[in-house]
């Protein structure tokens, strides 16, 4: 019987280990899983602190059971300690530090990414932490229940997690400080849509300081004290750091499996290592991006669920290639959506593209109809093709948001011509859209702007 | 200059206008509208008698100022009696009965469609109405307002303009019967979903007699007593039918242009007629399908908004090709939405294809994440080529059941498989979906029903 072996019980290693199955039921599969939680919702982090998710077991996408239930094997608080390819062998240490040694057919890695850890001094006192892992959670959970309760927190960073953590802790009464490094925050999307972000948070009660590089954190009494450039100088009872993060592939590195620029894993597209029969994907590893038709590193849970299924298949003997990110990404914050696909102005360029980008603002739906929200729509396409190259949307929850800038993701996926974002067969009533949707209609003020 | 005359001023006309407009500013265009209307929003009708749009005036997409402010002549109150394709002249009569002759260098036809007229004994008793213009709408409208006050109505046919009629008059305080002649409401959907619309209505007070076929509508008295098969027999206040539409192609077939088998005038792809520089679009003409590849008569707001434009472009000398429709729809009927594109099992079987058709329940996000919504999905596939052939979905109305079918109708346009709808890269956030989003979920069922 051939025996699957797969590093890592979160997205990308749980799904390889069910599409294995799937195919291939007489398949051995075991996953190796550092801590106790496999196939945990980490996104789902910032709604359990929120207190929106009351019980934290809920954030399993699926329970040991269920896992266990489709015959795939699971070794709960186990690190692996060192993969040898040519023996085919994985050491790992378990929760009473016996060493255990399996031996594999086919290997996956599914080790993830940790926490990047800026450069500021101080980054390891009590009450500073990164929101990565269930222990995470956690711990700050633990503050958060403390008598007395804690009143303030700095979130340093304002990508998604800053901005969703923001949002959390503010509803769990605390005062809420964001630091962002750039000038805007969500520098995922265009200057204009960070700022309705900033906007939003700031009519949510939440203070956001810009343009200012955090350099310390200092334990003052029970306090932390914050300070940054241009004198930023704040005190809170809770620091969270959200400032990116970067693969851990340092396990498969010392097997001998090459990495890349970022130090992620490199795999081609059919997510196969430089080691035949070694497979690597998730957060782990390289993405190949379908626009810009090279690996970059992009760790979406989205993309990790993609690959960890085709690592799987092709595991037991699949040819199953990777299509291909285009960076879809979406968040929710108080009551805004925001949303990008594809590439932006200045990616494209960077690119080799000659891009054009305009913005509209309209309705989610016919005016006429009770409840019409504002949306704005901002479309690059190139100049010279009229190809289309990206899309990125705002408004409010319940404008359709989310599943509207996956028409431009499909549009994206195809190669589409901006213009030809009206040949689509879109659908509509008063109360939902318009007989061009928004999507066409910022098509259509795209083409006109090209004159 | 050239001369560009349309005849005809709802979706099809007035976007043949505005894209003719648009693209050679030079042009003459001159509209001849029938009523006073041009530019309406008929599918608005249902909202505006249910009192959720306040003022019809509100359901002009554009007002007469607007349009005419592009530079376009709207000759309003004229109907037209002739074309005359050899001299290129058209007969209209004025709202005083004068007789004015246009020419033209280019014609667009956009006559629309009229109600269809079942056969049922005293349609035109008084009280009797359609719903397609906006002189129905004002009718009702007046009936609404009487004292004392209208209690009852029946609504004859159980699609989707007798649904929203049903919810709108129920808005008003009026009981409602809905009677359709097949055994379940909104047959263009599967019975699973037309048998969720019937209990959505029940559950809001709308009853719903399946399997009548109405005979006979006579006055009695104040009311009028509506009687059908199966001993079905009801007195009501109002009735409306809304038993489908049928092309009004009359005055192009008066002149020499070919109508098809429904009696739609025929087009070839660039929406032209078997008459050179006469062209037809909308409610009127014939429609490509993409995947049937072959003409039909499915008259949507959406393909006329599409046609009119490409008749538009192409009648001052664009080559733009109506790329076809999928039939995708959406319906919002109380708090529930329900969507289709593509083919249903039935239709595939039909057309030549050999389908399967799975359906799966799942929520509309994560399910930890507060609010979460269910959803089915129906999912039709080639059995042989594994070609993604149609889709249908239901939900509550927050669920972007609506955005969700457009994800289907992009990659219906592509031809995707139904297994490549996981390659997508669609957008995921706890509070809006799942890694997989339900499409993906949906499409992954479908994969593994086909074992």
């Amino acid at each position: 019987m051939t025996q699957l072996l797969i590093i890592g019980g979160s997205d990308a290693g749980i799904s390889a280990a069910l599409r294995a199955k799937e195919i291939a039921p007489s398949i051995d599969v075991t996953v190796v899983v550092a801590d106790r939680f496999p196939n945990f919702s980490i996104c789902g982090l910032p709604f359990y602190l929120s207190g929106e998710v009351f019980d934290w077991h809920d954030l399993a996408h699926r329970t040991v059971a269920d896992i266990e239930r489709e015959g795939i094997r699971l070794l709960l608080d186990h690190k692996v300690q060192a993969i040898d390819p040519d023996d085919k062998i994985i050491e790992a240490v378990g929760p009473k530090r016996e060493v255990q040694y399996l031996s594999y057919d086919k290997l996956v890695i599914g080790t993830g990414a940790v926490s990047a850890r800026p450069h500021i001094a101080g980054l390891d006192s009590p009450g500073v932490f990164p929101m990565r892992w269930m222990k995470d959670a956690f711990a700050v959970q633990r503050i958060l229940k403390r008598r007395p309760k804690p009143k303030s927190a700095v979130v340093v960073g304002g990508g998604y997690i800053g901005m969703e953590m923001a949002e959390s802790l503010s509803r769990r009464g605390l005062e809420i400080i964001v630091v962002e490094y750039f000038d805007t925050v969500l520098s995922t999307v265009d200057r204009t849509f960070g700022q309705i972000v900033k906007e939003t948070l700031e009519r949510h009660g939440v203070q956001v300081a810009t343009g200012v590089a955090v350099d310390a954190i200092k334990p003052q009494g029970k306090w932390l004290a914050v300070s940054g450039s241009g004198g930023f100088d704040v005190w809170a009872d809770l620091v969270i750091f959200a400032t990116g993060v970067r693969p851990e592939a340092t396990l498969a590195q010392a097997a001998g499996i090459d990495v890349g620029k970022w130090g992620a894993i490199r795999v081609n597209h059919e997510m196969e290592t430089n080691i035949p029969g070694i497979y690597a994907a998730g957060d782990c590893a390289e993405t190949w991006h379908r626009l810009l038709e090279r690996y970059v590193y992009l760790p979406l849970g989205t993309t990790a669920h993609k690959q960890g299924r085709i690592a799987g298949e092709n595991a037991v003997g699949g040819q199953r290639r990777y299509a291909g990110t285009l960076g879809t990404q979406v968040l929710k914050i108080f009551d805004l959506v925001v949303a990008r696909t594809g590439l932006r102005d200045s990616e494209a360029s960077e690119a080799g593209f000659d891009p054009s980008t305009i913005e509209l603002e309209t309705w989610d739906h016919k005016a006429y109809y009770p409840g019409a929200q504002w949306v704005v729509l901002r479309v690059t396409g190139d100049r010279g093709t009229g190809r289309l190259l990206g899309a990125q949307i705002i408004g409010r929850r319940g404008a359709e948001v989310s599943k509207r800038i996956d028409v431009f993701a499909a549009a994206l996926f195809h190669r589409m011509a901006v213009d030809a974002l009206n040949d689509l067969d879109l659908s509509y009533t008063p109360p939902l859209s318009s007989p061009w949707d928004p999507v066409q209609m910022a098509a259509q003020a795209w083409v006109q702007s090209q004159g």
